[in-house]
């Protein structure tokens, strides 16, 4: 069976970062919520890049240029969520059958519970949120600390929302996870490090 | 400032283990509920201890032999509890200035917030819980699985009350720790070996 990381991670508390630098540290595939929409979007563009995953061979980055990301919970009914949410389950198998990878997100450690992955969860104060939402550079960097802690609560409200619906479970609740990471005020370089080593 | 390491704990999750093991490794000191109420009762027995810890030379094991354990929150006023939290709480602040070390349960993540100690807590699934508790073959070792499971959850809701009784704050809620470990299924020998190597 295949090694498989899952990682749910609060917004701004460096999760996505960590299994990217997990996911290069073991040379391994790595998976986020935009590159599966992707995926799962474009069954052809699929098909062909699963059929260059060679297991042992990683591709070191995705190679689609990503675009405007795909809302769920927002302007779409609820049936389509689902047939989405189908979709991307399908696609996320495919990636655990093929090879070792890091997931991001996705209710990832409910969906390929048959494959026992290893489940992370990052999570850190909202003053160590708002810290590294400003220094990423994102979209929102010109935001007042005030308005980046709304934005971090309101993407986390959706993440939560979006948790319960599919997996009936409380999102960040340590019962469904092997690891919770605190990275209040820490590097995630150094977090990935000693965690690479010890996986 | 002394390394100091806390680890809170579900009953049967193997924290007292890993904390013993994580000491051993190291080669710091090692301190859980019993050692800290047997030098709380005994003024001059602590004064001693203390004064023969000497920073870097850590005493193998505690020499004190370990009576039957003193029940808080059972037979005893509150007042009384609340003086018997304040002189472990004084003890633990000694300990903590007195050298490395590693400390088990008695809210020391809380009572210790100015040393900035690393903060563990270790949790399982009840089935984990259940078959560890009954291979460390301790005094309930004859209990069927639902008496040692209903053993598991009435110490739980003890430490649950007596944490949120001198903290105000919820017992294994992950914003109060830096990492929460799930032991189901895993060696702790092996969690220790890892850990020891990344602290």
């Amino acid at each position: 069976m295949n090694r498989i990381i899952t990682i749910g991670r609060e917004f701004g508390s460096g999760g996505r970062e960590l299994g990217r630098r997990l996911a290069e540290a073991l040379h391994i595939e790595y998976y986020d919520k935009q590159i599966i929409e992707e995926l799962a979007k474009h069954t052809e563009l699929s098909k062909k890049y699963f059929q260059e995953v060679t297991q042992g061979q990683p591709h070191h980055l995705f190679p689609i240029r990503i675009g405007r990301s795909f809302h769920y919970m927002k302007n779409h009914p609820l049936e389509q969520s689902h047939a989405v949410f189908q979709v991307q389950s399908g696609i996320m198998k495919e990636m655990a059958e093929k090879s070792d990878c890091v997931i991001i997100g996705r209710c990832a450690e409910f969906v390929l519970e048959d494959h026992a992955p290893f489940r992370i969860f990052t999570y850190a104060n909202m003053e160590s949120k708002v810290a590294r939402c400003k220094e990423k550079g994102s979209e929102h960097e010109h935001f007042s600390d005030k308005e980046m802690q709304q934005h971090i609560k309101a993407v986390d409200a959706q993440r939560s929302k979006y948790y319960a619906l599919y997996t009936s479970a409380v999102w960040g609740e340590k019962a469904h996870y092997d690891l919770l990471i605190n990275t209040s005020g820490r590097s995630i370089k150094d977090i990935a490090k000693k965690l690479a080593d010890t996986i």
